[in-house]
């Protein structure tokens, strides 16, 4: 169905920019999970407005309520779980020229004719890129789920505007480089500002953003995110494997163009004898030596870390004036949008990117478990 | 399901590569079309082994058997529609060390894992390439079922072993463009050989694959696919757009690490005036002047040429000996690949790609047409 | 999914009996539906408590709030639509009995048992009958939508207690008895007290239910509904057929443990040449000349009215002892059930029967139209 | 999808009655099962056509080849498993009165009016009996699976034109009950001719299938099927509940027009007193004493038997003349079915009911077990 994914998870988003709230239905959590609502706080601030010179100074309440799927421990019951966030900011009358001016580079033309102009225009309706807040707060529920098995999942920015980061170091699986990917998701996890690893490729990170901000012009970046601690084996051949799966659920994020596992694009330049991940024994079992796949081979879990790349488009919505046309008159017309708009989205898709990791991989587990190694949070109170 | 995909055309793949027979089930197929055989032969001739230097010279017969689903004049009939190809080579016997060591850069490992040594070996089971055939022979049919409304697709390899073959002309979308794109394409159709624009592609293209085959080694590539006549406002938003359910088939074909569509990872680097499509009229009818979102927005067809490009990683199959374990022995070992293999799979996998974009986009226009302009193929005989 | 049901229309329940809130979420309706709030309020009012002496007389305000999936102009959008009610009386702390003892009838003992404890227990969580008002909700748009193409839904209270009322008109399909049936249901709309088509069963079935209600026990009843108007050739053939639709959908409301199609088990008893359904030319088109087979052969609709009975259970909450265990102890334990509880629930069935045939009808419509006669609402306002 | 129905066990039937093949797809079977031909082919032989005099004397040869889904050792091996039966008798060119008069019962008319006359009409074509060889075969898989965890299917012909078998023993839930039932279910199993559990039951029912026989006419019956062994909490809440599921796939069988669980249509003329079923503690586990809700409550199993009844309507095919009409001259016709015809199918629907039974519980196990109580077979032979 259009805004809803998963097989054994399934989760459902509603809402539109300017509705009277938005949220998400999860049906398939396992029973028993005690949800952290701290934790679900400081991963959605993260995806929040108004952190930084690089985000809309807007202010959003964006804290979800669960208004249903918990038990009075406040753990998840087996029922579906749905959260709701009001929009303090719906229903502006001001739109009219969006309907008639659909915007370069946005969803408003195709809906446009897909709806025959039934579609809700103001924001971007339900292609708003605030729909990421419920997609972000069920894949904070899933990151918890899996951080009981011992599951990490982190993302950073891996390029904007051409400037890089640090990569991280899970193209290798060495015991060594395993190591050093876990402090590289520490260091993530205690800063603040930009995520990134390389504090100092903040500064020209941010410069290239207030260049673009004031030439009312928008960038665009790369996140990259990791998965370390899944069990080998899960995931299933051909269509629901952990690629497809995390594919779909990635292009559900706006602005997302490509995505990329281990060497990706690049493995197309190397020799299958540098591409090819080796084996070798650790306590008597096979481990892969490097991890050029990502993780993933015929979309079943190799036991290393789960690695891709999503390439995030620059901002459509900027002040620069472009050629656009005038639904009502027929006539060629000049948009520049108005308001205040990001002039990079990429700093807050990295915990998005995160959220739709962590959904795919935890309902790939629930439907593809390795035979016999089911996910399960044990037993509950009684 | 693991093996099936679609939400209104539902392809569910079955067989292993040493198994009595592969094929398909396609549920979901409009009523109507008469499947043109020949043309079905000639798609999947293009991916079968044996056609030139650059793939294994193995022979095969894969004339699928439509064992279901036609009525007696040849047209679907509106039940799910059964394709059989028989495994002639089922069943060798000596495939005992491949059960023991197995093969990196293969699902052999994570299979073992998964089903407990329960996983049909030989060949690589269910995770053979050899399952594109039914998977090339359905998106053969949906290729025809496009064609009755005009939609053309086309892939060719863009890029072997760092070698370019000259871009669709698909990022612009002016009308000179359009006429130059769809040349592009003629000369696609009536080449024989590697499947190249520029003919003076081949020759290094064909030189890199044989310094692989020489070394016992094998080299990637880039595949480029582009589908055009489709209508606008065709797809979804969120997960069930056109980006999502191209990249969900397009990761079921064996070897492929990344997609991108229109710009791609590209779009990165761009700023957003340069990467937003603007608008211009033809005929009355908005329409984008430039293709750099490949040809959705928001999960939604804007009109112009859906582009996609796939990295597809070097044959994982190789001569040389790589490292490995004994899975029995629990001892480490040494593994070079016995057998004919392709040292380049990237031009077979071209018509694949041709097979799974027409898929994915016959699923997306049954399923979420633009509203009130359902595909059909219209009346019958009768 | 579990608590969520349909192929082009995707309807997902969520809430609890004392969770903060239900509701549900309904992906896939057609754009540009103008959503009349009051006859939506007027059937979740027949389904409320309270409405006479079969009903428990708990008040409850379900007025359902509709957050997301309309425009401005109150019409849908194309996107989820999304409906909240808000539980008022959540959480109660006196429970502790319920968890220790399990009441006969409920699903209290296997939920216990399937999630280890995690259940949430008081009024019996998801499974409550609580949650049968957001799926009337949802219903209650896909009525609105069908009438908009004529076509009409209506149940009746078939039985209760071994009363009976009035059959439907449906098993003949002439003329005339379409035209009685037409009369029926017009009666049943503008009937107040129990949903009877015969005024005089209404007497003798609420004192079978009085008499019941004084022995602290309870009584189970039939309901009977029709849908007119549909067009032959919807469905489909095995496993979504409108008999399969229509079961998996009926068997979500609690107490029902019985469907059966127009003469249904009756039909065990008859011969071929009583139970086929003859056809004869009505303004040269082929219809059915009576209705045994209720509206549907091999999945797909016929043209004569869908006509399906279910067996609805007597409440299982009543007030006299009975056995059950303390699961705490290990002991043998009685239990009465406390508070107020209706002594027959088959009336407030009624539109809840009406409900998911709706959407269950308009799912079929969607997903599987004759081909070529797309559900469609055409142009919105631009 | 029209075909296919299953969550994590998928299956999808093809094939028409005049095609090449007819057959089936399996997916999401777990690991490890050998399949037993012999058993299997047991099975089949009790739908197949020519066993008495209830059934057409036509021949087929049903024996189903697996061409998939097995490794070298016959155990499902994790892929897809697929059944092909070649058809014998295709194409038959005598036809054309079928397409002009369709028969009164069938789907013929519908199915042209779905597909505009592409559908293929001899012997019904893809809504054909026969299509239930493939669904029989593989729940006969499924039938194995669920053996090896002590699960027990088995149905018996309950009814035909009124003439009543004994009932199961399955509405008391006592250890003397269940050992009684174990025994009806040894009794079926060894028992050749009529599956019934009362040998007396026979001659009445041959009689009356005689008589309907020599009046070119038919009868109908009720099939009666029981699974006993199942853990306790397994199904779902709402719509993917054992009832929802069973029912969905029953309806998939021609000529079922009612489902009813435990005492079903029964339980509307009980008082809640009556039909609740208390609870006992057998070896210190709560167990319900009768079993009145047929193994269910809320959709989940409650440990008791699962107990079901289908209306099963007379053939529709009889050799009487019956009023139709001529599609293609636009008259009224009269039609008397040529052939061989079955005078009640319901005796060999009885196989089939357990098939689906078995498919549709196995499904429930894999997707939705208690959870931690996963399905699954175990290690293989490495």
């Amino acid at each position: 169905m259009p805004s809803s994914f998963g097989s054994a998870l399934r989760v459902s988003v509603f809402g539109q920019s300017h509705s009277e709230a938005i949220g998400c239905v999860v049906e398939g959590l396992p029973s028993g999970l005690l949800v952290d609502m701290d934790a679900l706080g400081r991963l959605m601030a993260r995806r929040a407005p108004g952190q930084g010179p690089w985000a809309t100074p807007r202010k959003e309440a964006d804290l979800p309520r669960i208004v249903s799927g918990l038990n009075a421990d406040g753990a998840t019951c087996g029922a579906p779980l749905a959260l709701v966030i009001e929009n303090t900011n719906t229903r502006s009358g001001d739109y009219d020229e969006l309907r008639r001016v659909p915007r370069p580079g946005h969803a408003d033309l195709p809906a446009q004719l897909k709806w025959h102009g039934n579609q809700d225009v103001p924001g971007g309706g339900h292609f708003s890129g605030r729909l990421t807040a419920p997609l972000c707060a069920a894949g904070g529920i899933a990151l918890q789920a899996l951080a009981t098995r011992g599951v990490r999942v982190r993302a950073h920015l891996a390029e904007v505007a051409g400037v890089r980061d640090e990569p991280f170091e899970a193209l290798d699986n060495s015991p060594d480089a395993r190591a050093r990917l876990q402090r590289q998701m520490d260091r993530l996890e205690g800063r603040r500002g930009l995520p990134v690893i390389d504090d100092s490729a903040e500064g020209a990170m941010l410069a290239a953003i207030d260049a673009a901000r004031r030439g009312l012009d928008s960038v665009g970046g790369v996140v990259e995110c990791v998965a370390t601690g899944l069990p080998a084996g899960m995931g299933s051949p051909m269509f629901d494997g952990l690629e497809n799966s995390i594919a779909r659920a990635a292009f559900g994020i706006p602005a997302v163009k490509g995505i990329e596992f281990g060497r990706g694009f690049g493995a197309a330049r190397l020799r299958g004898s540098e591409d090819n991940d080796p084996y070798h024994l650790e306590g008597g079992r096979p481990v892969p030596s490097t991890n050029n796949a990502g993780g993933a081979l015929g979309g079943l879990s190799t036991g290393a870390a789960v690695l891709f790349r999503l390439a995030v488009k620059p901002t459509s919505s900027i002040g620069r004036p472009q050629d656009s046309v005038d639904l009502v008159s027929g006539e060629p017309a000049r948009l520049g949008v108005r308001g205040r708009h990001d002039p990079c989205i990429a700093p807050r898709a990295v915990p998005v990117a995160e959220a739709v990791c962590a959904l795919a991989l935890l309902d790939s587990w629930l439907a593809f478990p390795p035979e016999g190694a089911q996910f399960s949070l044990g037993e509950g109170r009684d």
